[in-house]
Formats: C-alpha cells, structure tokens, sequence
C-alpha cells in the first residue's frame, strides 16, 4: 500500500508539472491584436483583477463586461445592419401585399432612394421600422431575423452579416470569459434583434444582451396559445445615458471594463470608470478605410467626437483599427 | 514504465469505482421535501430533461427555470416584506425631518394604522413608496436595504427577514443549478430591492432578477461624478401579464420550469407551458397555518384563486406545503 501511494505521488507530480509548464507555454490569448499599448492595456488589465490576494483583485461575479454592439463587435457601415434587415423586410412585405408598393415611405425603400426618405424625417423611418419590427408575436419576429441572417448579404463586403464580426473582439470576449467575467451586449440595437444572433456570433446568451425595445403585449392567440405581441410603441432606448440606466435595469452591478466605439457609449464609459477599483474604458476608433471604414467626429453613423476628446483626457484606452488589430474580420467559412 | 502504467492503471480504476459507488449512494438533493407526488415531479422533470440521447433531452443554455419571490421564495404575510421595509423607512426618516410626523400618510405608518392607510386607496401607499424609494441614488437607496436587512426582525416571527425564506426552496435551486439550469427570480417586487440580497439569500445573481421597477436617470452628481437616481414615476410593473413580458425583456428565451404561488404568476406558467417540449409548472399552495400560514381564495395578499382552478385542470404541481414540506424555515443561525 505505501508502494502504491510513493507510486500515486510520483503520478499527481507528473501531472502538476506538466500543467504548469502547459500554462507557462500557453499561446497568445489575442492572437489578431497587434503587440503595442492598447493589447499591453488588457492584458494588464485581466491580470491584476484576477491575481488572487492582489490590491486590484476582482471577485468573478464582479467581474461585468459590458460590449457596445454595432461598431464595436461588428461593422455599422453603411448603415445599422438592423436597418438593412428592415429595408430588405420592406421588400419582403411589398411582395406579400403589393398594395404597399407605392406608398411612402415604402416606394423609397424599395428604391433605395435613401435622401428620399430621410428627407421626411423620423417619420418615414418610424414607419419602416414599425412595419418590419410590431403587428407580429415575437416568435414570428425572431424567425424572420433568423432566416435573414441565413440569406442577406452584405451590400459592398459581400458576406453574411454574420460574419461581419471582428475578429479580435471575438477573442476578446473569449479571454475574458476564460478569466471569470462574465460578458454583456449593451447596445442600441433593438434587443429581441441582436439576440438571435448572439449566443452563436458572440457566445453572449439572450439573457446578456441588454438594447432598445418596443412594447410587448401577452395575450392568447385564436387557439388560446399564449404569445407575446410586438407593438409599435418605443419603450426604452439604450443609447447615450439610456445605457448607464440600461445596465442598472438588466444587469444591477456596474460594469469594470466597458468597450463602445461611438459618442452613444459615452455615459456608459463614465458610468464604469466612475466606480471605485479597477477600471478599464475601451473605444474601437474606426481608422481602417482598406480593411474596414475610416470615420469618427462628422460621421452620421457612429459619430466619436466628444467620447473621443474625453477618452483622450481621462486616458482611456483608445484602440486605432488599423494600427491595433492585425485582422479585422474572421476568415470566410 | 510498465509497472508504473499499471499501477496508473489501477490507480484509476479504483478512483473511478469510488466515484460510480458516490454516484450510486448519492444522499437525496431535496431532502426538505416529503416524499409524494411533488417530489416525484420535480426529480422525474429533471431527469428526463438532462438524459442526453432521451426524447426530452433539454441542452444546458435552454434550461431557464423562473421564481416568483413573495410568497414561494420567502413569506409574504402579514404583507409584503418590502412594505414593511418602507414603513421602518417612514420611521427612520422621519426622525431626521420630524415634519414630516403629522403629514398623511405617515402618520398613519408610523401609528401601524395600516386601515387609517389603506382607507386613501392606492394614494397614501405610492406617496410613502415614493418617499422612501425615490429621491436618491440607486448606490445610497441598496445601502438602506442592506441595513434594514441586517437588523430588523419580522413582526410574528422576530426572524431576520433574509431567515424568512423557504428551505426546501433553497435544496430547490440549488438542485436545479447543479443539472445545468440557469435560475431565475421574476417577481413582482421591486428589481433593485431584491437584488440586495438575492445573491447571498439565494444564490441569484443581480443579473438573474427580474422586477418591477421605477424610472432611473442618469446625472452627474456635485462633484461631477455619475450616477442614477431613482425617480417615483412607476415604469415597470412585473406581475401577471407583465411577468412573460418581463420574461422576453430580461431573459429572452422562454422558461421551462416556472414555480409561483398566486393569480399573479398565472400569465408566467400559461406562457412557460405553452412552449413545445417539456414543461414543468408548480404552485406553492399556502396550507400551513401552524408553521406558516394558511390562505389562498380571499386573502388580500398572494392570492391564490384562477391560477388554482387552472392548475387543477392542466395539471400543474400543486405543492401543498404542509403535507409536502418537511421544514418550512431554515434553521436559524
């Protein structure tokens, strides 16, 4: 028996000196992250509020991340991709009841007469919206956005919207997983939108992604099933100091690491930063005009102007797509 | 290195006999339960949801089982513990404006003159729930529920109220847990009042709590840094038909397992049971004078009448806490 146990020693220290050298040898957990200050910035970050006994030591239920959505995990250009699921919805619709065909704000969707329809203000696009997004249970909804995500291509880079993500934030959100926090989407996207793509895009479950919404109403369907109907009205926009409110709503602890991209996650960036401990502020700045696109204070999409200034001041980290990141989409499957 | 591989060999076929021996005579998960019919349903949900390969195989992500907290979580006689939170508030604060003392309604608080109170109608409650749940920052308005929390004692039972929760409960969740199931509180309460204790009372995250809620805003406080104040207009009420819309707006994918235990949770198990696959439905059914209390048909509070005809019929759990509880209350510390 005492032969068994020196035997059963010798076994567990094999193991642990083989794990450890496992983790010593470990790979690059950022691999599409060129090496230079914003990469050094999470890496440090991670470390000192996962070092049991550190001054900075973060316990993992504490550990929230929160992911501004479109120009920070996947592209916004030329428009929200959730508008061109709404435009290409339209046409969807106009095919079901060609009656809809000439009215406006229809007849400019179905041109893609773009200035037409903004020249009619919110109003035309209210009703875009309100077509394509109420008068329907939220099950029929999420089909629809399903089956979209399957076929629609995006309209210059030609792929799945799908995989319009970027690289580098995928395994970002996999790193911080794999260091106890847990990762959330708070985005102004509309929420039912973005969750069904997000556990299989992100690995971020519906129950992590925090948007904007409608009213939705529970009543009985004609067999007596029970749904929940979409309607028209607006309740709730996470977006600027809707996103602070947003996370205080669907979360209920503040986050320590916040990545935005747009003057829209400003308050959430101050919101995080404005806790005591450990805090990291991130902002995608969207420099890349070869790879992706090259926009920030005078963009109609995801304007960064003031967030930038104050990132800038407040010595938030500020991740410059073309210097930072060595791919900016996943390869095509 | 034979003879070491051998002795690795047997080294573990003994661990792994140990462990199938564990598994085997592995002690009971709900041992607060009374064996009958309840028990069973719980214990045969479970299995046939988490046997991979078997027709009603449920995968991890899916398997969402929601709480109702007053009244099938903790108790909720002889009212809402988070009434009796907001009249020691009433108490509390009046002694730092001693103006406010012969002001309706908190005279008639602070006289425990809930009749006096009740004869406003609705008007006299929401003034004292505004005075003592508006007014502040989330941060300073947690800190007040955390202290109460630690210090005052239910009116009958003289327990800390965080003592006032069911054990079998408890065995509950954490059953449901430890077979993958993510849990979920979705109550009528307030979100940010329940969310201070939700954690360590019973292992839910601030997360995983859905609540009704008031309107927050986000502001920069006098010395500029950010923060969310609580306002007294009402925003979200989680509580019958808002409970499913609840649902879809935090979580984003429907229950499974949803427990209540009045006409105010009967939206919840309509909606959890109306989806395909299987579905379990239970309802605490308050039988239990001697050791709790004992009301269903007319009481003012948890009032148990349409969802238990209709449970009844459809066959949801009725668990009958006496005959099916074999302790009410965890033992206290």
């Amino acid at each position: 028996m005492s032969k068994l146990r020196t035997f059963a020693a010798v076994l567990i220290a094999v193991a642990l000196s083989a794990w450890n050298a496992a983790a010593i040898a470990q790979t690059d957990p950022l691999p599409s992250w060129n090496d230079g200050k914003s990469k050094q910035a999470i890496l440090d970050f991670v470390a000192k509020v996962t070092r049991e006994g550190g001054p900075d030591f973060v316990k993992p239920a504490e550990r929230v991340a929160t992911f501004d959505n479109d120009g920070t995990l996947w592209a916004e250009q030329p428009v929200y991709f959730q508008l061109l699921f709404a435009f290409d919805e339209v046409k969807r619709m106009v095919a079901e009841k060609p009656a809809l065909k000439s009215n406006e704000p229809y007849r400019s969707v179905l041109a893609r007469d773009l200035k037409a329809l903004a020249a009619g203000g919110n109003k035309g696009l209210m009703q875009v919206m309100a077509l394509t997004h109420s008068g329907m249970a939220t099950d029929a909804f999420n089909a629809s956005v399903d089956k979209w995500l399957t076929s629609a291509r995006h309209p210059t880079k030609q792929r799945p919207y799908t995989e319009m993500v970027y690289q580098p934030q995928l395994e970002l959100l996999t790193y911080l997983r794999a260091n106890g926090f847990k990762t959330f989407i708070v985005s102004g996207g509309g929420v039912e939108f973005m969750r069904v793509f997000a556990e299989k895009a992100y690995g971020i479950p519906p129950e992590q992604v925090v948007g904007s919404s409608g009213v939705v109403k529970f009543r009985l369907d004609a067999g007596g099933k029970p749904e929940l109907f979409k309607e028209s009205k607006i309740e709730f926009v996470d977006d600027g100091p809707g996103k602070p409110v947003g996370i205080n709503r669907f979360i209920g602890r503040r986050p320590i690491l916040a990545f935005g991209n747009s003057d829209g996650d400003l308050q959430m960036l101050q919101y995080t930063t404005g806790g005591s401990g450990p805090r990291l502020a991130l902002i995608v700045h969207h420099t890349d005009a070869e790879r992706e696109w090259a926009y920030d204070r005078t963009s109609h999409i995801g304007k960064l102007d003031k967030a930038l200034d104050e990132g800038k001041a407040k010595g938030w980290t500020i991740v410059d797509m073309k210097a930072d990141w060595k791919t900016v989409f996943p390869a095509g499957r």
